[in-house]
């Protein structure tokens, strides 16, 4: 029997990108598809490439109809929203998996520090998991509440991941440099996101500041064992989709490429979605477009004694609606990849 | 048992789509990938996307081998040099579909008055079957050889063929203006095609002397029951993937939009590749981006008389390698959407 | 001394290029710039490209005011806005350019039905010239009202201009079809010019429909003497510059192309700003970007019997606010390139 | 009377941006054009965009000859063609200019190692000056033979140069991650500039390898009074011009932005084409492009207890063309800004 799978927030780009993934899904039934801007009208009309494969209409958000009528729910809204619909679904019995910021951090004054908002469910964050399924498969599985991470987060952590468990790194000199496409800028209009501004340009934003910082560093603190910050500049591209993370780490001591690449294969050998380019290739943004991978690639620079890792995702897919479907299937007992089992487009 | 199926020149761009939808293809075995510049190195080197999809190494041409382990083969080729080729297939029993222009024409003199070169199979003109499916599928059905469409041919002839088959167009006035998107150039390397100069940048060529001309004119007249010409311009535009073409005809009498577009649904109220808007929506590139759809829209001018007909595709998908796989599909009796029932990649 | 100019709507892009222009030409002293939106506000800190160039604060809209401190003001308003401000400047005794659609045509009812809105200065168009120097040069020099004309329109009558003059051309089949980079469609925020949206798709809008159309068609019965019609098709391309037409009509009789560059080199022997390219070259929009420059090839398709010509525009400039300057410089009575005699940017 | 120049490759994108530069440039006649690819033929069919202003024939490479109708000459060929080249120009009493690196290196064993030939005129190095004016203006004044800096290291070298200065940097954690449009990789035809290769994708290239790495230490070394690395690590981005790099800084100690803002201020007040930007605006690539700026923003992250610095500039002109119009007008006693000073294009 299939799986009824309803999202709320579907006519955003990453709602829509979960929409896309779960209608050819095959164990999922897409149940009810919500919308607050769109409700009463067909969602085809809103995204016509799915003309045909997506019959449903937009609805209004009635969140215990839609808890009746689904097994899990996918929440894809501005930060704040998610958790008191939350606090319903769980109420009802139903999963959520939140692509929002509002389940991602274990200690809820880290949000309220960085989101300038008290958060409205906090008790919930005792059962909530950080949706990275490469970091945190066993409990995801058991898992009612997943707060899905943030397109950059999943890029930096996973690019960084192995190279801190080994304790090779000298914590204090972490940098990440990420350059991310404009869709994760999301479907709002706003100047930034203007054809004319954007297209030919490229620029840093919220340098220092930006929210996904505090996500990272929880992740990699964990992973490395003890309390770290790392400085995080994100850019826009021009281009529509896709990150590429170049994350920086002086190490403790000298370590050969080989010896550092042992340690990625390692960590990543019995991923599906994590691919560690060959020796001598570097990822490029355009080789996971479209697919639920991430490419990566360690570079150590000797003469500096750093290790340079580059990491892409589709910012889309790995960096959110993918990866939300990825944790579904391991909530619900299902195939890890079901439904994520294609490559991507090119070019 | 599945259809072993291999392609000839795999690594240009249309190759490699073939490659990409023939290895999730369900009722595929992909056999063999043959390509002159890459024999011997590894598929996934040369196209890394498909990294842990496609484990086959780029082989040498050679053809009675081929021939022998497969079922059907595809050529994507220059021109010239599929002919040579579909004569020791079929005399080896197998099936073959061109992706280039050799068995596009019914009568060799066409091709060589636009191609400036001699056909080397003429004879095998009369067996191969023009293989647009939903102008002739029936035959395609039973054929051994298909010249597959060219990219611009695709979008005029369906954009055009309820109109012209309905005889309400007046034939002496048949403009199609296209654009297209970069890959259609290929993958070799030409001034024409380097980044800087594509980039921000929009231009016609071949104006009046495309090649793509005398298939369209074919086709569209063995529409009209008539012989006839039309002018065809072909743009470049800078962008990867699409092609729009905009087609303009002389009404012989007044008729409503409402007139036009029952013509135009009676025609494909059966395909599942070609979806005739709703009324009030344009089509546009980006909603075929990736899938194997046709989206046509067409207007009525009353203050000049004329049909606007707005016909998008995706140049590499239906205008190449999915209406490939699309006629494969028809020719083995495999369901004729069979690896290609997927919407595509949006935004 | 130096003209002083003055620019109403400042800040959209038509208004901006106007002020780079201004601020750079060597007779104009740059007076006044006024805007709704940013009132107030220093305009570097809106467009921080001119950051050195461009000191002034923006101003709220004060007719009378501005019209006091300058010679001459181009207003770059939504139609219908530059109507009473024109009133107001010409009352006062000074001139106005409008790159609006308010004071481009002859006749109000021909706005009124097109715009949809009554016309708010209907007594003005007697005296109004419409701004296309190339066509009305000897008018314009003694104008103190000029109706600039829209991008799309300058592209496609300076294309057609020779041939109809010529009365080569069969007037019953004209087709423009007008591709445009996306600042055509201004600074203000729309779904239709998010980034996500526009970047990688390709689309027709307003098909039959365009405002455009009767402006063109009034210009060009002037040139061929006679009252026409024609389709106009623009479309969408994703770049920030640059329009480019491709224009069809059928030829009265057999037309060599040498005789058709004959007319047209003829026609435009003395333009500095219309460059016909040398027999074999097509016009590309990357040629004209950031210059005043129109350039153009016909061809003639002998086998169809059409002449097929392509024309090329920055929008900005040819077709907003270097063909403003342009003829700001002949009602002035400065030499009509001041300001404009530069080559764009490449590539 | 005006200086007399002439250009040495001519026909790559540094090389036709020093022909639109000094063809428009008001003390400079514009005497020769060398180009090995197109020798005989006109510059303008090669660019078509300077048509009507550049009437020159390319010639081919005769340096005595050059020498001897020049004042100046500038190369802008592949490294190790200007050695030979400069070495006759300074026997024949004129002064040269080199886009490349052979001039460029105080040290000729720096520039073996990382361009792995032998250099072919050590002996001129010695009285080479490294044509970075903001650093090195007195010395320019005087130099016969300018090294013109390369891209990357004008962007990285004056973002740093104020905080180098003042010693508030730790040497030991300097991390330059630069990003660069697709102009810089020059004319030449190859896979990784293919427009559908690059366009809709993001990559790193040479991580720790970029041959601009020691150029940058070279100069960044002479900054702060000692030998320091850094990790550079260059990207490519799917634009046509600009360059952005973030660069990243430990503190020595707590430092206030208001401070190290002063320092900025300080060190550029009397520079015209570094543009500090005010407090709060970041810089983006697209406000230089087509101008000689350098537009610079620092940042202090107090958490991590670093500065990170944005620095832009257009990679044609102050990352090569205009940088050396700007050596040339400091060499021959001209205004530093002669020819330079007009804003770029927006948008």
């Amino acid at each position: 029997m299939k799986i009824k799978a309803g999202v709320i927030g579907a006519t955003g780009y990453a709602g829509a990108e979960l929409v896309r993934i779960l209608s050819a899904h095959p164990d999922v039934e897409l149940t009810a598809l919500a919308s607050r801007n769109y409700a009463g009208r067909s969602f085809s009309e809103v995204y016509p490439y799915l003309y045909q494969y997506v019959p449903q209409l937009c609805r209004a958000l009635d969140v215990p109809a839609l808890a009746g009528e689904c097994d899990i729910l996918f929440t894809a809204l501005p930060h704040g929203h998610a958790a008191p619909v939350a606090r319903q679904v769980l109420a009802a019995g139903k999963k959520l998996i939140d692509l929002g910021a509002d389940f991602r951090f274990r200690r809820p004054e880290v949000y309220e520090q960085w989101y300038k908002v008290p958060h409205e469910a906090p008790e919930l964050l005792k059962e909530a998991v950080y949706g990275l399924p490469e970091i945190h498969r066993e409990q995801i599985k058991t898992a009612v509440l997943v707060g899905n991470p943030g397109c950059y987060p999943t890029s930096v952590i996973l690019g960084l991941a192995p190279l801190l468990k080994s304790g090779l790194a000298d914590l204090a000199t972490l940098v990440a440099d990420s350059k991310s496409g404009v869709s994760g800028a999301g479907r709002g209009l706003d100047l930034g996101t203007h054809f004319s501004e954007v297209n030919e340009n490229f620029r840093a934003y919220n340098v220092g500041l930006h929210r996904h910082t505090p996500e990272i560093e929880q992740e990699l603190s964990g992973l490395a064992g003890e309390d770290l910050m790392l400085s995080f500049t994100p850019h826009l591209t021009p281009m529509n989709r896709g990150i590429l993370s170049t994350i920086y780490a002086r190490l403790n001591k000298p370590v050969s490429l080989a010896a550092v690449r042992a340690i990625y294969e390692d960590f990543y050998r019995d991923e599906f979605f994590v691919r560690l380019l060959p020796a001598g290739m570097l990822p490029q943004t355009k080789a996971v477009t479209g697919s639920n991978h991430c490419d990566i690639a360690p570079v150590v620079d000797e003469r500096t004694g750093r290790a340079v890792i580059i990491a892409v995702i589709d910012n889309l897919i790995k960096g959110a609606a993918g990866q939300a479907v990825q944790n579904m299937n391991l909530m619900c007992g299902l195939p890890e990849t079901a439904g994520l089992d294609r490559p991507g487009l090119y070019p």
